[in-house]
């Protein structure tokens, strides 16, 4: 058995870095409506000005707002009323000294006018006649054209991520189909005898299979299709047969299980066996999360695509399992795939009791949220190894670095969330 | 025209509530790999002990702790190995004194032990002779039968809305097909003479259409579904024939423009004719978001089922709406259909200048966040009524309360993020 090279997450992600360092990932381009969630391929520019002609933000009248110097409810101003501005169509004749027209929210404002006072200022004396008991300012109540973005702006950077509030914005620039990142497609491989799908009703010495449900619904959270998900019994033949076929389809295969020292865990054999560069990483200085294995194999199908697969084994424990994908692999595959390095927010509160470090490994730590009238205090959520229950009770995770004994009650923490 | 009734939102939520109060929705069962997002429809018990049997959580020895007290380096216990526990395999016989099995992570604790040494904590003498060099509290390196999850434990309380990480729990305890409740659907009618589709190239006086776009992905994203999209011009006839299509296959319909006391703006009489109790709404007291119209429909083709349609005029700009919807629309649709209170978490920072509510009205404001070393820091993003930048440039928005004039640089405010 090879000597662990057990890194740290950071070691670990450099490394992955240097193998997938230029990988040029496919795009392509979907409707607005399907955008939500997904990572848009390259900068976004505004293709016009918005609003592209001068708008009212008021239901008022168009002034020339020199003429209102001065106007209050004692001196009004007298205007002419020589028209209304109708939504959705242009006025072209200027606005003419000593004259007004009635423009309604959203319509254009006449060439000649830079205000709009609001109709709740005004008296209208007959139908011609319009009195005005306010001044109005240069630009008030009016949005210019390209006050909101500019022609040839910056609207969304290459690698950013949709919210549905951008889909809003897109409309408004006219993207009916939107450049994105294709979703690379991760397998996943569930092991170990005691392992039992689902549907089984565990007998004693058996458990459910958690891993493949939860890690599918991270790998979509994260923006990736699900190509296969397997599995299998602690068996060599086997795990070697079924990651043949899950590298057939994906760009990423996850084996649950089968990574730690054990007698049965040949994980990094099989990964070796498959290909070149093979096993990067065997061991990760995280808590939970040690049994963590790296692979990366190169298509040797191709010689011109340069196309890498990695393999990464996670440990069985759900709890270690996330750990290891929220904190590797999801910004593996995030900057890898979609050039995204957006930073989830994250919650900052005060930690809410002294929390011990694994001895020297990075340490990830499930906690819940109190609401407190001085913010939130930052609660661990104990339990051992392997329990479902803190993902219950628990509404993220915070992070002890590397070399720190632990924090201190009180401290300043900051929480990411789990999606 | 009837004068405007103008509620603050939480009147016009309560008036929401009385109006849907007892709303019985349907339910259905869907496989548990598309759960995340959905609101589950009953009180989710645990149906079994979890785990099954008392596990290791260690890779080591079974142990008898009482045998173990006062053993150390220089004092070792020396224990008979009588065999190895296989993964997914029951162990029942007990173990006896001065005897030991070795057990890997997660495999059975026979019975009779009730602890369990790590290997790096032992020393194998031969095949069938164990040093142990440390002692072993009770239970240590076990998980206990139900110390995960008891049977009958609650998991998921009624309305509960299903993230990724709650996939994996579900798995656990073999929820295979899940009750969660069906998804509403919410037709969108978009109106304005000055809209365009998308597809369009807006000239001087028209302007794209944000809303039916903004608006659906939001829907979307409060777990509804979108059952038809309308673009229309300013027509009274045009939008009751549109409603009354919307309604025959829609919970909610919502209606964008066209609420303001504009000369066109109808939307209220139609929403009178169509039926009963008609418009319970008319403006509220919130800024952005005054021209908003809430309308009831009693479902009169079937008199047993008291079915009810919310028909909401929101306002025609962008950020206006999207308030409404925040503040009003996605609550009501959450607790009427899916029985969901949950808050989502806000992020708690520093308002970063003075801010001035809307003269007496509930003030929503969009907002950046600086993060810094005395946590964050809450920027007010100034734009005006109607801009779309706003939501490029914001990342979610604070709530100044009516009645109050507004908020000082330095207070401590809550931000919800934007979606």
């Amino acid at each position: 058995m090879r000597l662990l090279q057990v890194d740290t997450v950071a070691e670990a992600k450099a490394k992955l870095d240097e193998q997938f360092q230029g990988t040029s990932w496919r795009s392509l381009e979907i409707p607005l409506h399907q955008c939500v969630g997904r990572y848009v391929a390259q900068d976004i520019y505004s293709r016009e000005n918005l609003p592209g002609f001068p708008r009212s933000v008021v239901d008022g009248y168009a002034v020339r707002s020199l003429e209102t110097v001065g106007v209050g409810e004692s001196s009004p101003l007298f205007l002419d009323i020589v028209g209304e501005v109708e939504m959705g169509k242009a006025w072209t004749r200027p606005l003419e000294e000593s004259t007004t027209v009635y423009v309604p929210t959203g319509g254009m404002v006449p060439p000649g006018a830079d205000g709009v006072v609001m109709i709740e200022h005004t008296e209208k004396l007959d139908e011609k006649t319009l009195a005005v008991h306010r001044p109005v300012a240069v630009n008030q109540g009016i949005m210019g054209a390209s006050e909101d973005l500019e022609e040839g702006a910056l609207v969304f950077a290459k690698g950013h991520r949709f919210r549905s509030v951008d889909i809003g914005i897109l409309a408004a620039l006219g993207w009916i189909m939107v450049p994105v990142f294709d979703q690379p497609m991760v397998s996943i491989i569930s092991t170990g005898d005691e392992i039992l799908s689902i549907i089984e009703k565990p007998t004693v010495g058996k458990v459910r299979d958690v891993n493949s449900f939860a890690l599918s619904a991270l790998v979509q959270e994260t923006g990736c299709k699900v190509g296969g998900v397997y599995l299998i019994g602690d068996d060599k033949e086997k795990l070697e047969e079924t990651l043949k076929e899950a590298l057939s389809r994906s760009d990423v295969v996850l084996i649950s299980g089968g990574s730690s020292q054990g007698t049965k865990d040949y994980t990094a054999q099989v990964i070796d066996a498959l290909g070149k560069p093979g096993v990067i990483t065997h061991g990760l200085a995280l808590k939970p999360g040690k049994p963590t294995i790296l692979g990366v194999l190169e298509d040797t199908q191709c010689a011109c695509c340069n196309r890498k697969t990695l393999v990464a084994g996670l440990p069985g424990h759900p709890m270690a399992a996330m750990g290891v994908y929220h904190l590797l692999i999801a910004p593996f595959l995030k900057e890898t795939y979609f050039q995204n390095q957006e930073q989830t927010l994250r919650i900052k509160g005060l930690l809410g009791e002294n929390l011990a470090a694994g001895e020297g490994r990075e340490t990830v730590v499930t906690v819940g949220l109190e609401d407190t009238p001085a913010g939130y205090r930052v609660v661990p959520i104990h339990g051992k190894s392997g329990m479902v229950s803190q993902l219950l009770r628990g509404v993220g995770y915070l992070v002890i670095p590397e070399g720190q004994e632990g924090l201190k009650e009180g401290t300043s923490v900051e929480v990411t969330l789990f999606a």
